[in-house]
């Protein structure tokens, strides 16, 4: 925990700033007042009971400076009841995961003392989010000062002043000397070795850690493909027998670890204790809008949509919408076609250096046009997916990924579908995959790590030349930090980076038997990615809100899927195959009733692995029954307790209390 | 509740008879005495706290009649107590399904005066089981009076005894007016009705009232196929062009009523209580044995055997036992074939009507082979399985059913897919099917009710017979009726009538572009199949104890595996059909692909349709989603509470309830 950082509370005593709000420069003095208050007030009365200071300018202001920045803090205690409240698994004392609870806070291994320390800051930070989000209007019929900022009675205050332009942002800052260890341990030496895992999760949350844990456990599994693909490329291996038993053993491999990685990731959850953490119940997202009706779950005022509307602009207008796109990238993809076709036969004609240059010009415009095409996509999803109007942000998401996979598949792939397919030649086929992943590693490197890198160093060093104007030497004051860290870009979620994965395993699986050289450039990828993802988390984007998670959700499905698909590409790869074809000389009919009977039973195959590979490792089922088992025998033996006091006189407490304890075991 | 029949007990008060128990002829004094002691004795002493009593014997004891039976019954006060045991879900006050609590009786919607008659007859009787098979070894090192009868701390005693062959039968007894009542409404007055499900449900619990449920469910939706397949009977339309599209119709319409049946099974299981129910901790099965060890969810002694040699057998022994199984199977199919061949040869030659009768030989030898093979594997598998040595009684069930299922799924349809794609004779195929349908619903109707009943009947004539003469005309004593009950057959569970319905799905689904008429067929078998089942279940076999079930378990699957391979039959069928084929007359390739293609796209949105409708339907999700957000708000505000008070002191009792809170929660 962040000692050296401290601001002072109204009452004299310090606490360790946590997460910063910054609301917008001309935010009425009402509101400000009204939303402090209901910050800093008692639980009992409805407020957050958290600590929160205006934030001190640094000493010149040179610069205009946006006054209504404010540091957000807790009492240790409060933090421990906070964690109570988000339902956080700790390790317990017999080495099993259990829900932490302040009363028996002293079972918990690392709890020491008072606490101090017990709970890492990206939890504190998030329990502040979850409390600061959980502070809802009571009475309030508007934001004070703003009578068209509506609220209603449990209505969360910030997320209503944020959808209203009031509440600029909210994150946690960094912690530098822990943000030092990490990065240095991470990829500043550059050694062979597995990632901080714990490390990572520890400073950014699950979500991330399982992202970098995918990412690590991918590349480790390629490299036997990989190591088996090499010879092909050194030998210049060019029969397809060879091919057919690379394409054969490429598909089982991909069902297996994908099989493995689930159980890889119920291991880490549950060492991270978020394996049998219960979801608590969503609240609307913010975009969410209706009209104010009654929740039938939570019997709450709250806007309601009715779920028939929705599907109906689903399947009226998004359905018919990403079809039309389909579309359109298949047209475009046509044209591209016609071009090179056309250029080809100028050069054939008359062959100058010009028309040498000609024949790269339609590969240039359909990337482009492909990157334009995916820019506005995405764009359009999102604003679809907005206005479909999802109650839960964990539906938005999946229905926004969903677009986007399915535009994206087609547009990287469909090429390579009909040069495949269509125009059968491999050889075409195989130059194509590689320009197209080679192109596009290249390409999102830059992207992704070294143009945000460049201009988040311009930045710094501005700010660095101001900072040792005034400071010297001495360490950055709180506000300078927070000022710089405020202006760092805002990482958006680990949607791009998933996606980039997923589209790599594409280049991987789905025409493995034609280029086994693929499997080794994403494994070189994936390396580099490692550091340049992990440089970027520490140094160019603010940190991110720690988001719980037990598994990469929508992804598996998605890589999964994938692999289903590659079963049916490759089979019919080795299909098309001259030397199958050989063996079949008579008789096509023959050929394709044998590769689609192989085709069907791979796909079997595939789905029974998936049925008899356990997704959960036994020591961790046994770790779970045991909890879930212990919580029934509590049950009961209270249950047995309580109604043999019941017998003796019916006291009506007592009775509430059974019946209470039955609806939560439910 | 059945009033009219009563004993007395040692105190003199009389109770309800419920439940008996049947020990064996010469069980030593002291075992009996101990086990009545056991049964009586108070809870906290480890007893079960019921009432039993020995069935006083009828009038004149003419034949030998076992003295030891018992006749079970327990006070109105200790079944709501153990309704709360076995967590039985009732309808409260506001109409959600909640779990029974003895403290909030009065909340539940039929729960009037002191709770007689809150209860269901089948429900006490499950509670009595319940708590019989919960009477757990002390401190005894075996059965008094049998050293050999080993018992360790934690066994159950009656499982012992039942295994060991002291504890002849334990089982429920019917209710002569309440039966009268149901098999009324039910079978006798043949009407155009549904099922008295809730009546089923009441008398033979859920797991047989789902599957009651699931037969005229099947029944109900296969009359739109029946419909569209009596034109093709009736005007002869034997082009392909039709039997394509009534094809395409039956392979949606079988992915969309599997998937509906899951909903409707939410809402019925909803309605009975048991959807939300949890399952408790599964004791071993009684015949699973090891050596005794500490189990590690639960901490108790228990034999233990290594997973490890398990699978050893599964994949080493029992896996190639069933392939062999298989491929002999195949071998008298073969057999079968050549016979009829030969058969067929010999009538040509020299057509008499010897040689006309020798056509039927082969088809009669095959069919009594498959009947004895079928009958010797079941016996195999049930053995195998059994020595494959499963803790748990579920996880034996589905091995044996996947076991019995493969086998006969290959003995009932290899001869058709023979005939379909390797002969590739439409003409037999359809002759076969029709034979085949028609010869196996004779054959059930006969075997399951009308040889029961017969022998039923004849038993029954005799008992009347001597009722008549020591009674007159009045009421039969409860004695003579557990003695009649004792000796009627025991129903063996739901396995072999959803094995039925499988194999007539499969005959439904598997060839319906061939014999439109086949779900005209099932639908009038499975109207009488209602009828004999009731029948069976109501005048045939001893009531069985009722199974609370959530949904039809593997059979879901096994009928959803059953509708993916009838994809591809169907679709290869269509491929082969002269109209299909003559659109591609040039390339028999292009046919194939296109066929192929046209199989996966089923295929695909199969899947898709799969996931796009929900398993339970959005009113009862809103109903669970109520419960569990309630559950989760008195949880808060019980912590809430609770740790206000510890602010003020902290008492050691309170935080221990707090952190038993949690682990409930967990």
């Amino acid at each position: 925990m962040q000692k050296s950082l401290s601001v002072y509370d109204s009452d004299g005593s310090t606490f360790a700033p946590l997460v910063v709000i910054e609301l917008a420069l001309e935010t009425k003095e009402e509101a400000i007042a009204w939303l402090l208050n209901r910050v800093r007030d008692k639980q009992q009365y409805g407020g957050a009971e958290l600590l929160v200071e205006q934030l001190t300018p640094g000493a010149q202001g040179t610069e205009k400076v946006n006054p209504n920045v404010y540091v957000v803090g807790a009492s240790w205690q409060r933090l421990l009841y906070g964690a109570e409240d988000v339902g956080l698994f700790k390790e317990f004392n017999d080495g099993s995961m259990r829900g932490f609870t302040y009363a028996n806070k002293h079972n918990f291994k690392e709890f020491q003392g008072d606490g101090d320390g017990f709970l890492s800051m990206a939890e504190c930070q998030y329990i502040i989010k979850h409390e600061l989000d959980n502070l809802r209007a009571k009475d309030e019929a508007h934001v004070p000062g703003y009578p068209k900022m509506k609220l209603y009675p449990g209505k969360s205050v910030i997320r209503r002043m944020q959808s209203k332009g009031i509440l600029v942002q909210v994150f946690p800052l960094h912690e530098k000397e822990e943000l030092k260890r990490l990065s240095f341990s991470w990829y500043k030496n550059i050694k062979l070795s597995f990632q901080p895992l714990d490390d990572i999760r520890h400073y950014f949350g699950e979500g991330m850690a399982l992202y970098f844990g995918f990412l690590e456990y991918f590349t480790l599994a390629l490299i036997p493909m990989a190591l088996i693909g090499i010879p092909y490329y050194l030998f210049d291996w060019e029969d397809y027998d060879k091919f057919t038993v690379f394409a054969g053993f490429n598909l089982v491999w991909c069902t297996v670890i994908l099989e493995l990685w689930k159980r890889l990731s119920a291991s880490l959850a549950y060492g991270w204790g978020t394996l049998s953490r219960k979801k608590a119940f969503e609240e609307p997202r913010p975009g969410f809008h209706g009209v104010l009706g009654v929740n039938p779950v939570t019997g709450r005022a709250e806007p309601l949509y009715s779920n028939a509307k929705r599907q109906l602009r689903i399947y009226l207008v998004s359905i018919p919408f990403v079809l039309l796109c389909l579309y359109l990238s298949l047209y475009v993809m046509m044209i591209y076609f016609d071009m090179e076709g056309w250029a080809l036969m100028i050069h054939d004609e008359e062959p100058t250096f010009w028309t040498g240059v000609l024949l790269f010009i339609p590969s240039i415009i359909y990337a482009v046009v492909i990157e334009i095409m995916n820019l506005i996509y995405r764009y359009a999803a999102e604003f679809l997916t907005g206005w479909e109007n999802h109650r839960l942000k964990s539906t938005f998401q999946n229905h926004l990924v969903l677009k986007v996979l399915v535009f994206n598949f087609f547009n990287c792939f469909a090429s390579l579908f009909y040069i495949a397919f269509v125009m059968q030649d491999m050889v075409l086929l195989r130059q194509s995959l590689a320009t197209l992943l080679i192109t596009s590693q290249i390409l999102n490197q830059i992207m992704e790590a070294f143009l945000p890198y460049w201009l988040q160093r311009r930045r710094n060093k501005k700010a660095h030349k101001r900072m040792i104007k005034t400071m010297g030497d001495k360490e950055l004051p709180l506000s300078e930090q927070v000022k710089l860290e405020a202006d760092m870009s805002t990482y958006l979620g680990t949607f791009d980076d998933y996606l980039e994965l997923f589209l790599l395993f594409g280049y991987v699986s789905l025409f493995s038997c034609v280029y086994p050289l693929a499997a080794v450039l994403v494994v070189l990828n994936n390396v580099t990615e490692v550091y340049s993802d992990a440089f970027k988390m520490c140094t160019v984007f603010k940190r991110p809100f720690s988001e719980p998670a037990a598994n990469i959700g929508v992804w598996q499905l998605a890589f999964e899927a994938m692999s289903v698909i590659a079963v049916v590409t490759n089979c019919a790869l080795i299909g098309m195959s001259p030397q199958v074809k050989s063996y079949f000389p008579e008789s096509e009919t023959q050929l394709i009733l044998w590769v689609v009977g192989f085709e069907h039973f791979l796909l079997a195959s595939k789905f029974i692995l998936t049925f008899v590979i356990p997704d959960v490792p036994k020591h961790i089922q046994i770790k779970l029954s045991r909890l879930e088992f212990e919580s029934l025998e509590a049950l009961k033996k209270r249950v047995n307790k309580m109604y043999k006091e019941t017998l003796d006189e019916e006291k009506p407490q007592t009775s509430v209390w059974i019946s209470w304890v039955y609806e939560v075991y439910g």
